[in-house]
């Protein structure tokens, strides 16, 4: 990685920005904010502040080839700028880092400060207009753990190995981060014969994602090769894909997970761009002895030397109980995404293998990450064996799965020798009661 | 029924709607149509022409408040309509009908009469921006059928009389008909412990489903009550979830169809309103001895009593071989959608029970419709129990699954002693060879 918006003295007039674990300069996420007036804006998070980026782009700090990029962001959603493809955001990064870095030119500060806001005061918003959202099971130790709960026959599928297996999702129940989720009704299995009843979902349950969200547009028709489909991604965020198992068990066959998913799923608002993440870049962890190799169709070499990612995820949990007494919230598990079978280059490959078009703006959830322990896990389901092991909380409550009034917090870390670590920002969630 | 839009006298002064198999007055469907110019505009079809409705209701014809909802329909999609309710929905139709009847002042004539299209110079475009599309399952010969075929052991699951099985599906790929399908690439199952092999499929079908448009707009974490569920529906369509059953066959278990749906789904242009089937409501056919009752989250009087739809359907089919020599397309299946075993409300209730919202211009399928006999299936999987009995063509050809060429050609109608019949259009797909 030679990129200088990556070299590790660089540091930001933007002072919070020089050591805050998420968004120092090296980051330079988007999303989408409302600083307050009702309108919502394109924004770059720097520190604890946020650069509305059409303002900056007009402010006269930029030339005229950057300042007419102010039209792809002078909307309420990142579509136009992810459609614009790499080298347009490749270009605003660059210029995005020259100017707040510190040694920018005082008439440069002087035009941007005014237009950043601080993010406390701000609210965020869904980052884009998702036109479907597909959600991946890459996750291959969470696929067996899982499976031997659901499917103690055959906990991985023959087609594991092979096939990328994910579904469709429903992409207008996805919200912003920090998120209400209510408790969902649905219909539960049958016990002893009876007829099957419908309740609230004694088995609401977390899933601890990648959120990776697509900027190209192939044609209708057009598989996308693997050696371009690192290309076709904006950026990634933390995702909540938030599960109901109760409802889950009883509806999912033979068609797949449907109102067990479709209640609610939640994004971190911060999309970290595929840009901010080169330094952490990983070799696709080794297959084990025996695993068949990639098809011709997933498989390209530098995918295979830097298409994974690493990234460390960390779940925290904070009961009512304990928000109540001012405790904070407790570590609860903690993996890597480098846990993940298959890159995301290779979910964009598989997904347009038939000629299904991916949109800007579209949103594909890798699968639940988990490692191989108890503490690595990234559901409850796998960490409690479905409710069977619970997990303890300070105060000696403890939990086979979500209660009212918890809150889930996930947050991620990308750390390297010789290189400021960067992080994800916050994604979290507050259970409410059914309705 | 009483609402006089229905009477078997009313005749219309466009006088192509007189004999007309889809649409004659009592039908007034709504699509989205160009007329040459590169201009969508929302269409009524009547006989074989197109009312330009904006312009129609801008036209001076229509009392002040109709004026006002040309608003509704000066876009290019049917969204803000679906949106507005079964109110206006109802208030316009009445209006239209009295316009186009015989009899109808020559003022209202002549102006409407320069605002009317020839359909047959008109290009048929997607009637909504649809927000999700979600795939139900609820033809239960089909589910029967299909499932002994897919798992011999248990071809209906336990869950089927008591859930409405559902998936989510991929919007962006819906497409409105005449539609091109490109035969989709996939991964197939591999052979005597070979690895699986990505080839353009082998099984490419059709199924024939009812296309259900959400009009209504629950909020959020808000299921709908299912006597209200049918006021949430604005219309229905003819639609062909093309599948590629050899892709499906090895990736979908066990999230689910996956690649074997998203390369396209097509929809028919015109969606024929609740209004206009009316008269063809039917009692929700009697469920067999020994099944148990809906819980009761979906189950109301009315909606039993005349909830369900009596549409005949018909598959017609023609290759290129009977194309090239003018050959007519042969009849090939045809069915009832009364073979479904639960009704439209019945699916819009059970998919908000989650709290789900459904947005104005969603679109649900409502799964594969076949009869009980090899002649009524929906698909050709069940009708050449997976190639074993080939269907016989002219001219000595016969088909397993679809080939290259060949046009596959949906049509329907509603009869009913006393009531003017009507149709529903077509829905023509023509597959093209894989990329």
């Amino acid at each position: 990685v030679t990129d200088q918006t990556h070299e590790l003295s660089r540091r930001s007039w933007v002072e919070s920005a020089n050591y805050h674990p998420s968004f120092p300069i090296q980051n330079l996420p988007f999303g989408v904010f409302d600083p307050g007036d009702g309108r919502a804006r394109v924004g770059v998070a720097i520190g604890d502040m946020i650069l509305d980026l059409a303002a900056a782009l007009r402010s006269g700090a930029f030339d005229q080839d950057l300042a007419a990029l102010a039209a792809l962001v002078d909307g309420d959603a990142l579509n136009p700028l992810m459609a614009a493809g790499s080298r347009v955001r490749k270009a605003l990064r660059r210029a995005l880092s020259a100017a707040l870095a510190e040694g920018a030119p005082a008439t440069t500060i002087a035009l941007l400060a005014p237009v950043l806001f601080n993010a406390a005061e701000c609210r965020m918003l869904l980052p884009s207009r998702i036109g479907d959202y597909t959600d991946f099971f890459a996750g291959i130790h969470h696929a067996e753990r899982a499976g031997a709960i659901f499917r103690p026959d055959a906990p991985l599928p023959p087609n594991y190995k092979y096939v990328p297996i994910g579904y469709h999702g429903r992409a207008s129940t996805v919200v912003v981060s920090p998120a209400d989720v209510r408790r969902p009704n649905g219909q539960v299995a049958p016990i002893n014969g009876s007829a099957p009843s419908v309740e609230p979902s004694q088995k609401l349950d977390y899933e601890y994602e990648i959120g990776i969200w697509i900027a190209g547009g192939n044609s209708a028709g057009e598989p996308v090769p693997i050696d371009q489909a690192a290309d076709q991604i904006f950026g990634f965020s933390l995702f909540n894909d938030c599960s109901a198992r109760d409802i889950q068990r009883w509806e999912a066959q033979p068609l797949g997970p449907f109102l067990a998913k479709s209640f609610v799923s939640v994004t971190s608002p911060w999309i970290v761009t595929a840009e901010a993440l080169e330094p952490f870049r990983h070799a696709q962890p080794s297959r084990p002895a025996g695993d068949p190799q990639p098809l011709p169709y997933l498989s390209a070499p530098l995918d295979q030397a830097e298409g994974a990612l690493a990234i460390d995820l960390a779940i925290h949990l904070r009961s009512a109980a304990m928000a109540e007494k001012g405790a904070p919230p407790v570590h609860v598990a903690a993996m890597s995404a480098l846990h993940l079978y298959w890159t995301p280059a290779q979910l964009v490959a598989h997904h347009t293998i038939n000629g299904c078009r991916l949109n800007p703006g579209d949103l594909l959830g890798s699968g639940t990450i988990s490692g191989l322990t108890p503490e690595s896990c990234g559901c409850l389901l796998e960490q409690t064996l479905d409710g069977a092991t619970p997990i303890a909380l300070p105060g000696g409550e403890t939990r086979d799965y979500l209660a009212d009034g918890d809150e889930v917090i996930f947050t991620a870390q990308c750390r390297r020798d010789g290189f400021v670590p960067i992080g994800f920002g916050e994604n979290r969630t507050l259970v409410v009661s059914a309705i």
